[in-house]
This record gives C-alpha cells, sequence and structure tokens, in this order.
C-alpha cells in the first residue's frame, strides 16, 4: 500500500502501478536509504518530535533492516512502491506503529535527493580508484616501453617519430582530467538536501549542519525547493562519465588500429581478446571495441538526463525519477570497462620491429626543413623546398632520404653533406626537449609529472 | 566455452568475459535465434550441406529448446557467451556432435542480425497495437466531449475558443504518423541477412529467396558486408520511439497543466493519480509526468545509438552489440506508457463550468477585426484598431465586450450595435469551417477521416 | 514595426527585439514565403474576400517582391521581424494599404510552416540528387575496380578476401536507403498547414484542396491545431541526415584507413587532400575527417531539435521558432560535403599491389575448415581443428599454409594434399555465391540491382 | 594559396576548399590569434631561432594587423584557408619573406588550439557578468516582493505556501552554480598549448612557462600529443551552457505558466512582451519560450561536440575543426537571452491579489496532519486521517478548512477549536524556519547568503 493511500478511492491501476513505481532502480539505495533514515530520526529527537525510547526503537528497527539488506536478506513486498515505502513499511511492521513517526517533517522529495547523493557520494571513490588503476596502466606502459620510437600521426597519416612512452601518456592526461572531474562531482553532491521536505523546508526544529555533519555532507542546501529540484550533480556525473567514454573510445580506436595487421605495433593477450564462431584464425580487441561503443551509450545517458530536465517546472516533478537509472548504467559501464582495459594493457606485447620498421625518412621531413632554418631559410620557404624534395623523392618512387645530395642543392644550395643527419629519427625525437615534448629527458619528466599526480591522488 | 576457443592459450579474463559477454540482453530473442536456426538448418539441407537424417535431428533438438524457452525452463550454463552460443550448446547436449554442423556457412554476425531483425519484426505489431489504444482513447475523448468549447492556446496564452474535440485530436494525428513510422519501421527490418555470414557471403547453394520466405522477411539483403553492418532499422525504431515519445510528452504537459488547479479543465481517476507521501491533500499526475520524463530517456537512446554508429569501420565490429539493450529499453518503456495513458484519458472527468469560465471575450478579438474586415477594413488595419480596444478595456480592467458601443465607434465608425455577437464563443468556432478548422462541421469531418485511420490499420 | 504593435504600450527592447526576431534565419525562405502569399491572394479572391482588383494588386505587388528577392535587391528595413513581416511590409508599401489585405484569415503560424515545409520539399531534391551523386561515384568505382581482391575486415581484423567491388558496393547501399528516407521526407512535408490560421482554422471560404494543388502539396492537414505545431517532418529530415551523416562517417572512417600509409590501398587526388602547415610530408584526407566529424554534428541537430520539442505545450508556441536553423544548417553540410566526396572517388588511385599483399593465407582459414566439413567434419569441430593449425603455425612463424601436409594431418587425417588449394584467395570469393556475396557473378547482379536503383530514382 | 601547397600537384578542387575551409568560423578568433603569434615571436627570439630585428619587424606587422583586425579593415583574401593562413599571408605582405620565419617550429595545430582557449578566456568573463546580471535580477525580485506568499507546486499541483521571494532564490541558486562551473571552465582552458607544435613538441628552446606567462595561461600542457588534442575545455563550456539553458528553461517554464491568465501571477512589461500577427488580443512571453526552446540547441551542441570527438583517433583529426562552430553558437545564445531575460524580471509585475487567491485552504493540509502530530500522533496515521478529511471535503465540494469541528474530532478526537489556526498560510510559512526554509526568517538569512554569493564574484 502506497504511502498516500489515504487520499485516494481505489487502488492505482495496475499497469498504472508498474509505471510508477521506482522500487526496481532505487533499490540500489537500500542503504543510503536507511542511513539517511537513521540520521533524520536522530534529528528528531534532538527536535523533540521523538521521545528518546522512540528514537531508540526506530533506530534499533532501521538497523535490522540495513543488516537484512546488507544480508540480501531483506523481503520486499507487492507494494512497495519505492526503497523508501519498503523501508517505511518494513520498520512498522517489525517496531508497530512508532514507525509511522520516522517520516515526520520530511518527504521523499528531500529523502530522494538525499539518498541519490549518498549513493554517488559512497561510490564514486571506487570509480576514482578504477580510473587511477587504469592511469596507472598506461603509466606502467610508459616505463616499460621506455625508449621505443614509433611513427606519431596527425590525421591518421605518419607525421613524425615520438615516443611510444610519450603516446601512451598522450593517453594518460585525459583521465587524470577526468578523475579530477570526478572528484569534483563528488564534492558536489555534499549538499544536502534532508530537511527540505516536500519543497517548503521542515517545520520542526531540526539542525541541519548537525544532519550535514552526521551523513558527511559539507554543505547544506540553502532553498528548499532548488534543493528537491536540482539535479546538477547527476547530469555532472554523467557528462564525466560521458567524457571519460570519449577518451576510453580514442585509446580504444588506436588499440583497435595499433593491433590490426596492418599496423602489427601490439598483440592483445589471449585473456583479452576474443574470437569468431566462423573465421578461426580471428584474434579481435572486442573489450576496445565495446570502450568505444559504450562511450555512445555514455553520450546517450547525458543526452537523456538533460533532455528530462529541460522545461520542467520548478521543485520536484516526478520526471526526475528518471535521474537514477541512467546514473546507474552509467556507473556500471565503466566500472565493468575501467578494469579490463587495465588488464589489457597490462598485458598487451608491443612488436619493436614493427614500430621501427613504420619510421620512415618521411617523418623526418621537418626536420629536414629545420635544416635549413637553421641556415637561415625563412621557414615558410624551408617547407615549401622541402615539400617539392618530397615530391621528386615520391616520383622517383623512392623516400626522400636517398636522393642524392645535388638533388637536395638543386632545390636549395644551401644543403650540404650532413642533411643526412636530418634524417635520424632518435635524432628528431631528441631535438624535442622542451617542456612537454617527446624528447626521451622531457619525458623522463613528464613521468615523473604523471606519477606525482596518481600520488597525489592517494 | 565460447564457440571460438581454438585459437586461444587460455581463457579470457572473467572482467573482460563479464564486459564481453552479451546473454544478459540477447537472451530476449532466444525464440527469435531458435526459428532462424531451424531455418538455416533446413536450407543446409536444401544445399546439401546436412543430410536429411542430420537436418532432421537438428530441428528435433532446436524444437525441443524452442519449447524450454517457452516454457522458461531453458537453462543457461556459465560459459554461455550469448544467446546463439547457449543455443548451440544445448544442441549439442541434446544430439551430440552433429549439433556442431548447424553453424557450417554462417556467422554471429548474419545470425544475430537475423534474430534482432525478426525480434523486431515479431514485436513491433503489438506496439502499434498500444499506440492505436491510445489513438482510440483520444478518438473517444473526442467523441464524448463533442459540443464543448474551450480555450485554445498559443504561447500557452488564450487565443482562441476551440472544440474539445478538435484539442483531443490533434494529439491523435501526431500518434498517427507514428503509427505508420512504426510500421514502416518493420517493414524495413524485412530484409534478410542471413547467409551473409562473416561478411562476405555463405560459400554453401543456399537459396536466400527462400529463407526470406520462410522467416517472414520480404527482401534478401544485397550486400553480405552491408548485411551484418546495417543497424538503420535499429535506429529507425529508436527514431520513431523518441519521435513517439516527444509527441506523448506534449500531451503530458498539457494533461498535468490541464489538470491543475488553475486550470481544473480534468481530473484524473484516482486509479490513475498518486499522492504525496507528505502533503495528505496532493493528487499528482504522475505518470503523464513519467510520460513526459521519459522522452528524454528515449531522445538519450536514439542518440547513444547513433553515436555508437558514427565512424565505425566497415562490416561487423562489436561496438554494433551495443544496438540491443537500448531498442529493448525504449520498447519497454513506451510498451508500457502507452496503455496506462489511454486507461488515464478513458477515465478522466471533464470540467466543462472550468472550459467555459475560461472563455473570456478576449479571445474573440480577432473574430471583432473580423467584423471590421467583413466591412472592407484591410485587416492589418483591424488588426491595429481592436488591439486598440483591447488595451482601452484593460486599462479600465474590464473585458473587452462591456466597452460601449461609443468606444468601438470612436475607433472606427463602422463598428455597429450587431459588433456584439462577434463575442459568442459558439459562433467564433462555427465560423472555422475549412478543412481542419475548428468549427463541429468541420470537427465531425475530422472524427470520421480519425476512424477511418483507426480501421484502416486494423 | 512589428505586425502586432497596436497591442502594446511602447516598443520591445532592443536586447529582446534581437533575440526574438528570426529574419536573419528565415529570410532564406522568403521566395516561399511569397509564393504561400501568391496562393492565399488567388484563395481570398476564390473566397469573397478579396475583390478580383484587390487581389490583381495584390499578386502584381508580392510578384514584383519575389522578382526583387530573385535579384537580390530586395531590402530589409529595420522593423521587419521576420521573413512574413518583412513581404507585408514591402507589399504594403508598394501597393499602399490594400497589402494590408493579405493577412487576412490566416497567421504567421501557418505561414510560417507552410514555408518550411515548400522550402524542404523546393530543396530535397538537389540534396538526393547529390546522394545520388556520390552513390554513382560508388557505383562507378564498383565497375572500375571490378576484379580485384583485397581483405575484408571485420572488427578491423583481416577476416576474409572480398571483392573491391563488393566493398565500394557496400557503401552504395546505406546511400541508397537514406535517399529513400529523404524522398520519403519530402512526401511527409507534403501536407498544407495554411488555412489553419493562429490555431483555430481559417474562418474563410478557403478550399484549402485547391491551395493544396496550387502549391504543390498532396495533403490538407487534417486538424488546425496539429497543423500549426506539428513539426515531425523537420525531425524526420534531422534525422535521415543524421543517418546519412553516420553513413558518411563510416565511409570516412575507412578512406582515413585506407589511405594510410600502413594500409597503403588508395592514394586520394592532390585536389582532394590537404597538406600540413608544418610537415612538409603530409598528405591529409581531411575532407573525410570532416565528413566524419560532421557527423557528430547532424546528430547534434537532430537531438536539439527533438529535445526543444519535447514537452511543449499543444498548438504554436515559440520555441518552435528554434526548428529551422538546424535543418539549413544540415541541409548545407550534407550539401557541401556529398559532392566532394564523390570527386574525390571518382579520382582515387587504387593500390592493387597493396590489396593483394594484404590477403595473407590466414584469411582462408575458413575455406581450410570447409575443407573438412565437405569431407563430414561437424563445423564446430572443424573450426577448432583449423584455429589449432593457426596457433600453430603462428608459434612457428610462418603463414597456415606453409605447414606440411603431415601437420595437417596429424590434426585430422581427412587432409589430403589438395588441402593447399582452400589458400587460394580468388577461389575463396568464388565460392561465395549466393545472393548478396561476394562471388564476381554475385556481385555482377548486385552491379545491376545497384544500376537498377539508380536509374529507378532518376 | 594555402601555407601547405608545396607538396602537391594542382590546387585544391573548389568545392573541397569551401568545405575544408574554416575561416568564415575561425576569423572570429583573429585578435587571439594575433596576440599567440606575438608572443610565439618573442619566444623565438629568446630562443635564438629569430633575430631581434627580426623579431622587431614580426612585431610591428603584427600589431598592424591587429589594429586592422580591431577596426574591422583587415582584408580577407580568396585563398586564406583559415584565420593564421589569413594572417601570415598579411604579415608576409607587410614586412616581406621574414614574415615566413614565424611559423617556425609550430603548426597551425597547436596554434588553433592556443587560439580558441585564449578566446574562451577573454570572453567567458563577459558571459560569466550577464549571468551574475541575471542572478541580481532574481535576487532584486526576491528583495522587492519579499513578504508576499504563494502556492508552491510540486508535479505542478498546489503543495504548500511558501514566500514569492523564497521561489525566486529557488532559481537564482542553480545559476550560482552554473557560473561557478563557467568560472572553472575559463580556468581549465589555462594550460598552454603553445609549443606542441604539430604534435612532438616543438625542436626550439622556447621556455613554454614564460610563454603561458606571457599569454596568462596557468599552466603549460604536459604532453605535447594531448595538448593538440584535448578539447576537454570546449567541451566542458558546453556542457556548462547546456545546464545553464536547463536552468533557464525551466525559469522560463515558470515565467509562461505564471504569465498565463490560468495563473496569472505575473504579467510581462510591454518592453519583453510580443503579439500575434493575427489575434489582436495576445501578449505573448516569447522571450521565455525562447530561452525555453534553445535549451534544446545547447544540449544539441554539446551532444554534436561529443559525438564529434568519440572514436578519434590520438592527436590531431581535422573533426576537431567543428569544435568552434558550436561553441561560438552556445556563447552567443546565452550572451543574447541572459540580459533579456533579467530586464524581463526587472519590470515585471506582481499581482498580489492573484498569489494570495491561490492559496486555497487545501494547501495546508500538512500543517493540519502536523497538528495531530503534535499531539503525539504518528505522523503516518495523521497523514492518512488528514486525507480522509480532504476527500470528505471534496466530496462536499467545500474547502476542508469550512468541515465543522465535529468532522474533524470523528476522524481523530485530539482535534479541538484550535485546529483550524492550522489553516493560517502565514502561519504555515513561519514555521519553516529550519536553514534553507521558506519562513521570512530564513528567507532572510538566504538572502544575505546570496547577496554574498554575488559580491563573492565580483
Amino acid at each position: 500500500m502506497p504511502l498516500w493511500s489515504g487520499r485516494f478511492e481505489g487502488g492505482l491501476d495496475q499497469s498504472a502501478w508498474e509505471v510508477n513505481a521506482s522500487l526496481p532502480v532505487d533499490q540500489r539505495m537500500a542503504l543510503q536509504d536507511v542511513r539517511g533514515s537513521l540520521a533524520w530520526a536522530k534529528a528528531l529527537v534532538k527536535a523533540g518530535a521523538l521521545t528518546q525510547s522512540e528514537g531508540d526503537q526506530i533506530q534499533r528497527g532501521l538497523k535490522e533492516i540495513a543488516a537484512e539488506f546488507e544480508a540480501h536478506e531483506f523481503e520486499f513486498k507487492a507494494g512497495d512502491e519505492d526503497i523508501h515505502t519498503a523501508v517505511e513499511r518494513a520498520l512498522t511492521e517489525l517496531i508497530g506503529p512508532v514507525g509511522g513517526k520516522l517520516h515526520t517533517g520530511r518527504s521523499r522529495n528531500d529523502q530522494v535527493a538525499t539518498d541519490f547523493r549518498l549513493w554517488l557520494m559512497d561510490n564514486i571513490p571506487a570509480l576514482v580508484a578504477k580510473m587511477e588503476r587504469l592511469q596507472g596502466a598506461l603509466l606502467g606502459r610508459a616505463e616499460a616501453d621506455f625508449g621505443l620510437l614509433m611513427p606519431g600521426y596527425t590525421h591518421l597519416q605518419r607525421a613524425q617519430p615520438v615516443l611510444l612512452a610519450h603516446w601512451w601518456l598522450a593517453h594518460f592526461w585525459p583521465l587524470q582530467r577526468d578523475r579530477e572531474r570526478m572528484i569534483q562531482v563528488a564534492a558536489r553532491c555534499g549538499v544536502l538536501p534532508l530537511g527540505a521536505a516536500g519543497l517548503a523546508g521542515t517545520p520542526l526544529a531540526v539542525d541541519r549542519r548537525a544532519l550535514a555533519d552526521e551523513l558527511g555532507f559539507a554543505h547544506v542546501s540553502p532553498n528548499s525547493i532548488d534543493a528537491v529540484s536540482d539535479r546538477d550533480f547527476a547530469s555532472g556525473f554523467l557528462y564525466t562519465a560521458a567524457l571519460t567514454g570519449v577518451h576510453l573510445s580514442r585509446l580504444a580506436e588506436m588499440m583497435g588500429l595499433f593491433t590490426s595487421q596492418e599496423f602489427g605495433f601490439f598483440e592483445l593477450d589471449d585473456a583479452y581478446a576474443t574470437g569468431s564462431s566462423l573465421m578461426p584464425q580471428k584474434k579481435n580487441p572486442d573489450i576496445f571495441e565495446l570502450a568505444r561503443g559504450r562511450a555512445g551509450t555514455l553520450i546517450g545517458l547525458l543526452t537523456g538526463l538533460l533532455t528530462t530536465l529541460k522545461g520542467l517546472p520548478s521543485a520536484y516533478d516526478k520526471d526526475l525519477q528518471e535521474d537514477k537509472e541512467g546514473v546507474f548504467r552509467a556507473f556500471d559501464l565503466l566500472s565493468g570497462l575501467l578494469p579490463v582495459l587495465a588488464g589489457a594493457l597490462d598485458t598487451l606485447r608491443v612488436n619493436p620491429a614493427a614500430l621501427a620498421a613504420a619510421i620512415e625518412p618521411g617523418l623526418m621531413a621537418t626536420d629536414l626543413a629545420d635544416y635549413l632554418v637553421a641556415r637561415g631559410v625563412p621557414f615558410r620557404q624551408a617547407h615549401g623546398e622541402t615539400a617539392r624534395l618530397v615530391r621528386r623523392a615520391l616520383a622517383q618512387g623512392k623516400p626522400v632520404s636517398e636522393l642524392p645530395l645535388e638533388a637536395f642543392q638543386e632545390v636549395n644550395p644551401l644543403f650540404e653533406a650532413d642533411l643526412y643527419t636530418a634524417f635520424d629519427p632518435q635524432r628528431s625525437v631528441e631535438r624535442r626537449r622542451a617542456e612537454g615534448g617527446t624528447a626521451p629527458e622531457a619525458v623522463r619528466v613528464q613521468i615523473e609529472q604523471a606519477r606525482a599526480a596518481l600520488q597525489g591522488s592517494s
């Protein structure tokens, strides 16, 4: 029986009940719901709305219920519209009518907002740890693969040689930003709605600051109407999850490419690859494809919540009930993916020969232009002259590094025999020593920064 | 054990398994999977790839499996990666190694596309029937409430009187378009992928046209690579679902308004309204708010799939596995909502007094301008003069209809005593007789059109 | 001065004016607006609301205005709130107060819906022709490149050999579906809103069927409230544009891959490639990347409109003004991209040697399994045995085709010396003869189907 | 002529040029581009890559170009592919080939990321000020309307009386969060990409920390590949803009309701309302509807960018060029709307009589239940009993406050004559004194908090 049945003639239509009930989704917040109720009961005693003995009974009952949830022994009943109803119903079964005093001065509107924020505050740390775990795997790769060169790409065309370690770290930093954002989301959850009641504020002399302390909230909501209506924290979570998804999708795209036969840079361990029901030779990077595909799902979940919120009247509307399913889904998606991707990176085999073979002389064309620049040629002219050399080499079907000295000098007489040193990829990366560059010495500094970023977090 | 384990050293990492396995989602297509396999087995016999006796064994085994699914007695096992694997595994357990012949010449790539299309073809009709059911409720209201006038709104400001029946039908036609689109989506599903195998086509002499007939597909996919990759039908479903959601959200928005105390036009039956855990007097239109809120979810599901598809390489990529969850979710959302909304409309009480009271004389201002137009005044001038009268009445705090004749004549001498007939709302609606207009005679025609549209569909 | 100023005390605040005015966007529908007005004037005469002579004056004036628009000589003025106001204002300047009679019995609400639908009906054919142009380029490639084999990919891993022609056509068919959908969108636009007036229908005896014929609409809107409110056609356009964008993005992704140095299958003509301001050797497939990136924009435009529509009250709300900008943007994006992509495909150079080199023996592993199947081995067992051979070859660092006969026979004694024919890629594709398969004879049929599909459209 | 033409045979196809060129969009960053180049030229001199005299020439030329941009006198030429090309081209025209030295050691990849971040850092403060302006208007209303009561709503049903000031502030706090987020977005922009060059880092001995100081960046990007690829800041801007849009849409929804005839709580000043071209009496809240509608557009822009980013390969891809148009559009939308909404609120007229009339006794039902609670009745029982009284009153067609004492006592004998004080709305709000509640004393505290929040920001 719903908590509000007194006002109504008959029961709710059965199909309407099913559309309306949120228990299948919100039961996930059972422990948070009980915790919020424990704190509320305590506040009610302090406010004089419950006697100490009533408060004790309720505390005892709620703790028993919590224990049942933890042991997965709590029994839901047919009339449990949502987790709040289930808990109040069970409480009253356990301790009698005094259970009906728990809801004094509050509403499911402030209660559900409190539960939901608590759930995120409780669960985000584990997600953050998984993000950190993947960052650790990327950093681990950077350290393990230090020294190896690879072609860097722009527009998926070979551009310039870079350190493989540098490339791994290019996927570390976006996750660092994601992690910082996620920690901030948790902080933004820390504004207590409880005490806002339906929308107007509780009429009881409840000390909301004490309540906040009790429950681990850093702040108290300043406006009761906003308190029951605000879902910025949920959309902040989904935004951060979606952007994390985007970053994983970019890493995943590259893993798909680099494990392809054409690139052949990496090979997945069998524990992280899958096969084909038809084609016996296939070894597929399914988990990375799923990471890429699920970025779409995550973006859709964000879109869905923002769209649901758009245009809603002030205070609480039932539309807000749609907020949790997407958040839980996003949480589960990322929680599942992050450690698997980390495991796949840990166990990956790198193929140094393939990396080396892919660094053809054309990747040092910029270094060749820089050769002229160093001899006083304006870069734009040097770029044009080098481009002409590249074209000539292409026409002759050979690498630009195999053109004879005369060919170079024809284009610009400043070229001398030492020009060929420009084609040394090791020299090329070593030149890029400025902060953030791909030179080994710069990357070593970067690895320290990355390590500090990880340690700063723990 | 996955179907592809032969190529691999050890098993898949356990967390990777969980991220990768699709059984929790795709088991919903169990019956379609078996049906596809039955047809495939038959085709294999015809193609000479199975003996008649092998075909018979497989048929028998598959039918037993189908029976188990129907009786909800099928037992999944830990190694069942997806529904296809589960069925092949069970088949082999039932009939021995000959079960391993079923997968000859096909792949899970064409199989899953076939299952998914079949699922939609099987299930869309029930959804269409529910859309029809809601249309029927709207038409029923139009018939029941025929004759009642109400204020029509634009910009949520009272604009002109309309028939309530006309307003109900304004929500009928969008659903008619949705229903037509949904039927078309089902038709677009009717292109058989089976026989495309992994991507290159089956090497067996399978008659794909016969296979299509067997399974109820109108067409055969013309290109095997496209066949395993095409998810247009799924995004078409989600688009149609999202647009239906938008239409429901607009109806829901109005139901929220019209059941508010301020409008007071409608009252929900208690079987379709809910209350507050805190405020004893509340009677809330939750189901309409859920309909509005879930439009956001539906739009998010569409966005999610399109985003997942964006930028994928040709043929099959594992990202495509993300296609089903959203489709099933959208299907369930709409399937749940539609009959509940219909029930709520069926049982709604209309408040004729509130409707009538809301038709103040200002709503006939256009008719007043038309009065001048009929006397040769250019509409733009008549509009301006009427607006001036409206302003004057506002300043005097009275309805424009209560200005004295002289006030009208001061603005334009063509006004005569019969001008006051312009303020008759009944006359106002009766004037709008052109096709699609709100005059009772036009609405009667419209009701016939609506009835025909519904009947045409059954 | 806005058309509605009579009711108001002072003018609109200047910043509010700028936020409100839609002229910068809707002036693009100038010719449609005039055409709609010409038809309306004619209808007014027939309905007796204008004299013939008034009708003639208005016709003359409107034609002059149309000529000015066509010559790009029309002068907008500061007070022109939107295109409708600009035209009525100019008309009244040209022909005097009788111009103020044009707006009799209609509203901007039905007018803008009519203009917008007309604009799409006018412009979609050119877009469809561009889609057809790209399909033609794909078909052209299939014909030109007929006979060449390439590796087909799933999960971006080499899977089985396919005809390059077959692969090109895999990108033809999605566009065929898009084109069919787009033609359908245009058809769905063909429902006339004019005559719905503000929301209640026109009070004039206008023959809306005749009006529809005059303007090229196949149908008349059945409900005036729905008529001013319905934007399904616009969202249908955006959905189709977004899905087309998704298909282009998938082609684009592959073009990026296949023009990379690692794949090296294609080379863009210099007329369709761009370079780097820094790296002289770069040749970038920018236009394909833009096609891929803009799929995101197109999906966002669809999301934007659906979200704008969600939860709106019935009839016309100003929110609907946001409908056009996205549609025009999507139209321009696709109109720009399609011919460029076609040009790039027309002029592309294919590298047959690279294609051939990429077809390693492992791609015929399925054919090897089929060899056993043909000798009675259940496919599942054959798959497992072949997989074991693949693994053994990998361990020895050689192609599976170079294992000695004994190695095969060790795994399954049914292997005989003729097994090596399974490794012939030509034979592999030729085996896939079923409809839609990659065998040359099947692809020839497919080319005919594609040609018919293109011709059917012109 | 593009900067990269040397490598290519002929020019780019004209339509390809148009699809590719970004000048129409990125010219908006002209001043940022020049500023970045000024700093780069200075850094080149310090790094020894330019002589002091070359540096001076370039500085002089760039300043002249900046002056031309500021005076809107800069002339773009046909070959200007983007703003960077235009500036380098103009510079070389002004100062000769030494202009070609400016691009030494950098790339458009790091340049555009720098320009874009700078543009946001330059422009966000003005947007933040506009957000603050609207917050100020809300706070101003709260102060001006202090003391007035109104019905608070949940589910758009009258729930409990609240202070109008409290309701205004419920729309203040979401904007406070938005503003904080937006300031944070600007801070997140402050990571310098310049010096990352194409992707590998500049080979010059450039002091990137000094460069960052020069340009006002707080940090230096730690990884050059990430630096050219990271668009988190742009998506952060769009997310914050979208969420702000959502908050505006909710305010707008309420303004539409409260200015409707049915609610009649507010009246817009004529300077912020618009009329109908057809219906002379209409006064429409168009600007609020546009605010609501554009929330859809803003959500679409966010979706668009995230989708564009999804699945991109590492480092720079041309897809990233799609990042700016949406950001500029979102910026302009909000910049236009915010001050107009503020102006509309400043000039709004409140109708105290309508507010008061809407507070019917039913809104105090919770207070009535609390009456019983104060007498020891468990809340759940009190809720049920009050609900029964509400139902009885409804059945009798009168307010619950008009039931006789006996009726109350029949339900619960604890009721006494003083129960009727529960129906005093003033008393009802005054009881809600806890922090964040609607009691005048709590709202006064809240007003102080709001004032502090605003002042803290300036």
